[in-house]
């Protein structure tokens, strides 16, 4: 049922995305995930594989698919809100399901409420080419006010 | 890509299900959760509307909504493992989205992993006839070692 | 270092809340939950033993604990906000962490944030005469904005 | 109450975590926790300001706080258990409260259960000299089975 939830057609896209990254978030560029797919309520993307993600055992990191978890969901708000207002994580609950593979990580965030002060939804992880999830979670960002523009009348 | 991860087929049916809560969860049928559709990995069910789940302001109350969760996930796993190993809730966290109306609340819960010693998932619920959530939550259920049957030969 | 945080004294004593809860929220009176403490960001509450409580297996369910959870947050923000602005519960994660006795359960509710807009904190439960927590939550709750009264100049 | 839980005396010190960490992970000793006090069921830890933390907003980003949570939970259950079996993070659950200063944060981790096949607690930050938590978080660990080792006379 879920899937028959109607949002508001993304106002960015990858390349609006990409761009504000570049000028504002070149930490978040530099970690690497890739977009691969917006649509309304909906967001893919793929973390390539890196070496240094990895924690002793051969495992992708738990702070690795949390930043990841957190990164993919962001850029769904950004596809859904632009930089109007810039959302912040209030909560972030993730459940590790599998040991993730020597692999790239496909991520699929999903819009569950969409609101004026708060965003909700949740995030899934894969190893590439493999349909059962790393790990799962739910997240909540909050939305500042829009800041409304002082009319010069009220300055001077 | 969730929504292609295979389970294995269900043991239970929705009277599989009934029988052994008659027996012994009476608790739970007295509730009124009433099955609609059990899938691999997947059970739909509702809560027909009730005068004594409201609270002041007219919504449905937020402990109504999490024994319902709580419901049809245990009923999600009892489908799949039968009665031979009874899973315990060992956490719940739940999302309040939006005011529930005065109806029936429909609610899909999904098996994210069904492991050996844990099991989990998450559980999302509608209003009936809105396709917008009313809350979302994810489930795990600890799944107690299975009671060896001790062969004759190591007794006598 | 958290119980060093200082939060502002209560506005509502024991009395007060049973008030407001015998005149709008019998539901929750009938529940059974006593409150025991009122301190600044904290409370304590108990919830008698019942048989109603129980699920097979002799241990008190999850949805009791639940709501005890839910109600002793609730009680602790009327505690600090009295009822001009009526707080709504949004998030509630909850750990089960072991089977309580067949005996009252002791609540401490906590503060760690009294926002405008959100207040956010956890709750644990013990079995009476028992240091070791059955159930431990963290709760998060709205705080819709305060009715501005209309001034009567702005009515006629 | 949960204070006078009474949980079994450290097994390790800071510095057979800081040596178990040199030759195993090195990458968590690079991120600069460094561990203050460790006693019966609880650890206090501090992360050193570092620019690199920082994200837009002047504000320490959450997946430090992230990892600062589960590395600090991590540690107390080596204090526990040694490297007899090396747990791993099942969950992780965190409300961001407030935004860091520009300054070291200090972390408190406290055991809620410490079982056979789970470890479960919370974590909280604060930045320094500033009693307000930024962050508290909920952690579950599982502990795989020991490795019982096999006696000579069962291999040849």
């Amino acid at each position: 049922m879920s899937s028959r939830q109607h949002f508001p057609a993304p106002v960015w896209t990858k390349t609006d995305i990409e761009g504000f990254l570049d000028r504002h978030f070149t930490q978040a560029r530099s970690f690497g995930t890739e977009i691969l797919l917006i649509e309304p309520g909906y967001l893919r993307a793929q973390l390539p594989f890196d070496k240094r993600f990895l924690r002793p055992g051969g495992t992708i990191s738990g702070p690795t698919q949390m930043t990841l978890v957190d990164t993919v969901f962001f850029y769904l708000i950004l596809a859904h809100l632009g930089d109007e207002a810039l959302a912040v994580t209030t909560s972030l609950n993730i459940n590790f399901l599998r040991k993730p593979a020597q692999a790239a990580l496909i991520a699929e965030a999903r819009l569950l409420k969409l609101g004026k002060t708060l965003c909700v939804g949740d995030a899934t992880l894969f190893s590439e080419g493999d349909d059962r999830p790393v790990a799962h979670a739910q997240l909540t960002y909050s939305i500042p006010p829009k800041r409304v523009p002082v009319p010069p009348s009220a300055i001077g």
